[in-house]
């Protein structure tokens, strides 16, 4: 006997709990159907292959993103507030999952090396992802915030190391004071970028 | 028959190798022994478990770091030079490997939520590292290289953050500039820590 139909989007929850658990790169249709109690045969007909699945996470897990960080700060005002408003929807939403470390950053060290399309696709996630953070801080050279000369890709890469650092720090070393580094770390990226 | 004997130095390098390409918690003993074709009674008489095995990959590594970066700096003049030392030996120590991304950064990430003794290791390895970098920072302020109300531990912090991203950027996206940017984050955090 199968299961009662269920819909995409809660087969995709529990298949992103999974991908935390195991790792993008070990989630299969499989391992899926043994964790979630979903039939085999209903997941493969809504994905058709592990690969197909591991870029359904992806999606998935890029989405909720958008939705949680980029958006909200795209709806606040151009310039520093903006740029404000993306840090803090980054961080927010990396306690908000309770699942650890973030599952880009975990598919990252996990995909190094890798060839095929998971890999290609987390690539274009994370240069996507840069160069939104590169426009959101240009704003706030376009403003007048930032000095004409700040570096925007500098920008986004410097604040990658902040985020990998409070995963971090919250992650392993469990550190109470995580967060507040991190604020602090951010403020000076700010204060350096100044007219 | 058994693989004739081979010495704990010459295992302990197969073992980190294993580490790199099965990740820490991957390493077992009959893991190694299948990867490094030595036998698993031998390798059994070596470690005892797959714990201690896991832990001795860890001290390896630990003592490898030592070796290749911080005692370099050590021997360098306190203060700034000695800052410019650690964080040189440190960019290069991780092209050295060739191995991809840092184990202790893997194994940050994959441990993360694990229980016992290699877990607890690995938080004593992060929190001796710290605690090195903070001081080797607090060098320079007491030489007068950088003012005296900078936060050794957040540069500690910000430090790790600079080396968090490079891996991260060298690794899944392959970015040519990564260990430009680096310099670059790495000299703004010295130009912010100025009397």
């Amino acid at each position: 006997m199968t299961k009662g139909p269920a819909t995409r989007a809660t087969i995709l929850d529990q298949a992103v709990d999974t991908a935390y658990a195991v790792g993008l790169g070990g989630l299969s249709i499989g391992v899926l159907a043994t964790r979630s109690e979903m039939s085999k045969s209903g997941l493969f007909a809504h994905f058709g292959s592990k690969e197909a699945l591991q870029l359904a996470v992806l999606e998935h897990a890029r989405e909720d993103f958008i939705a949680r960080v980029i958006r909200p700060a795209l709806a606040t005002p151009r310039g520093e507030s903006r740029v404000r408003e993306l840090f803090t929807g980054w961080l927010r939403v990396t306690v908000d999952r309770s699942r650890g470390s973030c599952l880009f950053v975990k598919a990252a060290t996990e995909l190094e090396g890798w060839d095929g399309p998971v890999r290609e696709q987390l690539v274009r996630d994370h240069r996507d992802l840069f160069e939104t953070v590169a426009l959101v801080f240009s704003t706030g050279i376009s403003e007048g915030h930032f000095a004409a000369d700040a570096d925007p890709e500098q920008f986004a890469h410097d604040l990658h190391g902040i985020l990998l650092a409070v995963y971090h720090a919250r992650g392993i070393l469990e550190d109470p004071a995580a967060d507040n580094r991190a604020w602090r770390a951010f403020q000076a990226l700010l204060e350096a970028a100044r007219p």
